[in-house]
């Protein structure tokens, strides 16, 4: 029913997860609108994102140099070492911008249940890094769930004989949360991660 | 703080209505998932869609070919003539398929506050092409809106001399809808478009 060239763009669209029928429609008939340079430079940044886009060698943050912005800035705590399990959850961290130190990206979280085993997630990697680099604190800052935990156990078990720091994100009442509408697990971490009013 | 080529992918996404940071960041994200041919589709249909599709010669539908699909088929009845005020539109009646007739669509409608006049959105074309064919009947298939029925009087006063019974859509309940949560001028309309039941 639409043309070929059109019907293709749909189905584009399409490949994204949470992109249906309806909203790829939209979307295709917005590029409609788009100008002639505007569509040639997407078109470009989708196809330039497999050529440029890899991991930093030394903390596998996607970039498009040898190192990413973070390690290769000279500036940066080296004593304190961000465990995340994508690249993603540094740029969030680098959008906030409060945390000064070096980050370390893992390929996923422990999970039994999908068949992810502690060897498939890069620990040796980290591990090899924390052997070289002289951290004095490594923050665990995967999410609050039974993959996250897991992870944040196993590593700290891993690295129990360091005698390094190992710590985890507070988990807690979110702000801006209405107190009654928080669920009970949340809660009683809250209860439990609670800290001295100074 | 993203990648270069991160975030002209990102900044394309952003081009679109509706996308914003986080969403535009989300499909930048998953594009990574996608495989390089997925991409390279992607990017190809981006330019196609400005080098192949544009109106049929006939009825203004996009389309790739001279015809669209609906002027090239001779199974069309060809007694109707739907007008439309944007290709989208004949997409939505042709997903339906209940309507077998014949579109035309319209550069938008008549405007007066946005400076739209009627020698703007393609009457000549349409009356050029009422004069050609032999329509019985012409559906104004435009929304309800201020534009709408401006563009609907404007179009039955133009064509009252040829004696071609023009209607429009029913106005009305919409299906599923809960009756007390239908606005005044909805059930206004309902009521004046009621019909009897048969």
């Amino acid at each position: 029913m639409y043309p070929e060239s059109l019907k293709n763009l749909i189905e584009s669209f399409k490949l994204f997860p949470g992109i249906g029928e309806k909203t790829a429609e939209r979307m295709a008939f917005s590029s409609l609108a788009l100008e002639e340079e505007q569509l040639a430079f997407f078109a470009e940044s989708l196809k330039q994102i497999k050529i440029k886009l890899h991991p930093c060698e030394q903390c596998n943050t996607l970039t498009d140099e040898k190192l990413c912005l973070v390690c290769s800035n000279p500036t940066r705590d080296k004593n304190t070492l961000c465990v995340v399990e994508d690249s993603k959850i540094v740029f969030l961290f680098e959008k906030l911008g409060t945390f000064k130190g070096k980050y370390h990206v893992l390929k996923g979280l422990i999970s039994p249940l999908e068949g992810i085993n502690p060897e498939d997630i890069g620990l040796e990697q980290l591990l090899d890094r924390i052997k070289k680099e002289n951290f004095k604190e490594i923050i665990l800052a995967f999410k609050p769930s039974i993959e996250g935990e897991t992870t944040t156990l196993y590593i700290k078990k891993i690295l129990e004989e360091t005698g390094i720091e190992i710590t985890r994100l507070a988990n807690g009442v979110p702000i801006g949360a209405d107190m009654e509408y928080i669920d009970a697990l949340t809660l009683e971490r809250a209860l439990f991660d609670r800290r001295k009013v100074e």
